[in-house]
């Protein structure tokens, strides 16, 4: 008989406790050891990769979506250097980030600790596994760990090697824990554990991410939805303009911080919406465009309100002509995701306004939108890039899985 | 006929632009004018107040809660000099926290922002209006307000009286609005307007807070349920710990910092429980102790599992000898809501492994719980303590209201 859904969580929570404060040396040990065995042990990981294979290509599942299923040797390698690399940067637990001594000889400290533990709510990629197993371990967070069950032959060789790989390091493997619940009512109960698990982080497309928010009591981090945006002002540099646009759109289409829609200021698009169209049809993308868009540059489809707020994650590119600065912000603000915008511009006062006014995780002037990543703003791996407010904002790295606490050294105090 | 709530959450988003980069001085002037206009005003003021008192005392509202409805002129004093206390914070938001400049020539600021929208959800305290205005304006943040309708004519004479000097400062009056939803229906869907509103506090008891995250979908700060141990170790100074209890129970019973549960190692529980027990009983405290307290101390009720759960908010304290500090630990973890956590002791490494291993917002080494609050901790005004590890732990003041974002200034870049 399965384990109850709840013990496992409450145990997981009581693990967590052991490695809120465990060393950053013993920590790194386990990430290089766990690399360490999973390389070693290669053969046997793919041996039950595939039989999860197996059984998603006899059901149907489509070949993008095997790819992302499959362990191969290079994606094996790939988690193993990526846990080596997460034990490379530093330890954020226990940083002292402020503190003061209060009139009454109180002195407090707000240090940074782990949250405890993190439910990470994933699809039918297995290398999430052990990308969540470093940075969470790596911040002293204890996981819950429910991933696809198209992906469970997978996702459990990977936690056994995990627990193993606990064990010899000398922490309880409770702090990792596959949870197996099949059934979405499963998982909407696991969503009510606020007494035991801290954040809940779905990691997948926009239809998980949107069943986890609505089934929570749990606080979440919405990561990734990105309807991003490219604002080609009047005064751009055109030259430059155009690389920026291409880049932020065909460079890697699938992901979240490339360019959706293009707008373009009335004054600048005659003479640059027909070269960039062009460039951009020749590397294979659909332009849908605005009336006007269509009458410059002529045989495109018209777009619909609808592709206003689409994220495509493919070569298809919106694009509108807007009247100025002020259409192009609220335009931004109506329909993006709040995830990274762009403007090009050669004007001091746009430029500033631009960064002011969009509402969004990053706010971009002359560069491309392709840049929110953790890895390019110099914070190590990434988790993730937040789309909400809340706790984190842009790109979460290992600071971001944790949270403060106040200790206050006292001599006695009492309140009058 | 009422204004759809959907059309007023998102007219107020849109004001919320305007707001977000409002200077400090025209903030700060707003402030300052609500003050003096509320003062002037007192008596239409009172006179919409006696509506709802007079209303709820027909309805038999108990005098604790109509003492809490009551708008006397010292209440909108304080009203008044709560807001010219928050003039006088510095402002939160353009702080630059941190940036650098990366290989690629990028320049990254990460610049702290208001949060946007945030809902306030309150019960019968029309001063909470008025508290969330100061806060939230001063952060540059709109407000959904939705107070009980048991104080309806008192918040929106507040809240008109705010509306007119937003017109008379220069800022749009949508950016704080009075919800007048009345059924629980009605609060449940504003819950769900996730495009519009970016945070969700609600300010009152745990049952509040229980149904505002569980029907949730926006981000929740959960505030204020506080059930705080002191933990007296077996080398305790016992002047200072039979202080720091008496102090920490019952200097202001009816706050989420006061003290609930002693926790006293069984070493020294036989010499300090009865001259501490007498005084609390002198102070009328009701004790309920576990069975080795009642041997001790003779007279009192048996504390139950429930005690150990209970926030009091009264002249009630939970007493338990205990073997050591790992088994308070445990139990405070266990039994604890992560608020306020002392220990009094003369260990080093009892202090030490107290503030390291307890599970709270903030923990204490010989200082009273009562210390747990914004003014103390010299953050100013504060809109409620955290208990959840996500966004916000502890106290929380206007920085505490505010997101970030990642302004990116770039000459060209684009992502190879």
């Amino acid at each position: 008989m399965r384990e109850n859904m709840k013990d496992i969580v409450r145990r997981t929570k009581e693990a967590s406790y052991c490695l809120a404060n465990a060393s950053s040396l013993s920590k790194n040990q386990f990430l290089l050891r766990l690399a360490d065995n999973l390389e070693r042990e290669e053969e046997e990981i793919k041996k039950e990769n595939r039989r999860d294979l197996e059984k998603a290509k006899s059901a149907g599942m489509k070949s993008s979506l095997l790819d992302r299923l499959e362990l191969s040797s290079s994606r094996i390698k790939a988690m193993a250097s990526g846990l080596r690399e997460v034990a490379n940067l530093p330890d954020p637990v226990g940083e002292v980030i402020e503190g003061s001594k209060r009139p009454n000889g109180l002195l407090i400290t707000k240090v940074r600790v782990p949250l405890g533990v993190i439910a990470i709510i994933y699809e039918a990629r297995p290398n999430v596994t052990i990308d969540s197993v470093g940075l969470g371990i790596k911040s002293g967070n204890a996981l819950i760990l429910r991933g696809s069950s198209s992906a469970i032959y997978s996702n459990r060789i990977l936690v056994d090697k995990t627990k193993e790989t606990l064990s010899q390091c000398g922490f309880p493997p409770q702090v990792v824990n596959l949870l197996e619940c099949e059934t979405h009512e499963e998982v909407q109960e696991l969503l009510t554990f606020r007494d035991y698990i801290d954040a809940v982080i779905p990691r997948g497309g926009a239809g998980l991410i949107k069943s986890v928010i609505e089934h929570s009591q749990i606080p979440v981090i919405e990561t990734g939805v990105g309807n991003c945006h490219v604002y080609v002002d009047k005064s751009a540099d055109k030259e430059m303009a155009k690389k920026i646009v291409i880049n932020a759109k065909t460079q890697r289409p699938s992901v979240c911080n490339a360019c959706e829609t293009l707008l373009i200021d009335k004054e600048i698009a005659p003479q640059f919406l027909l070269p960039v169209v062009g460039a951009l049809k020749e590397k294979g993308v659909e332009i849908r465009g605005c009336e006007k868009t269509k009458e410059l540059v002529g045989d495109i489809k018209l777009a619909t309100e609808e592709d206003w707020y689409a994220e495509y994650l493919d070569l298809i590119l919106a694009v509108k002509v807007v009247g100025g600065i002020e259409e192009a912000i609220n335009h931004i603000n109506k329909y993006g995701s709040h995830h990274s915008e762009a403007i090009v511009t050669q004007d001091y006062m746009a430029a500033r306004r631009f960064l002011e006014e969009v509402d969004a995780a990053a706010v971009y002037v002359n560069a491309s939108t392709r840049f929110t990543d953790g890895g390019e703003f110099g914070m190590g791996a990434e988790i993730g890039i937040s789309t909400q407010k809340l706790h984190a904002r842009g790109p979460m790295g290992l600071r971001e899985l944790t949270t403060v606490k106040y200790m206050v050294w006292g001599t006695g105090q009492i309140r009058e």
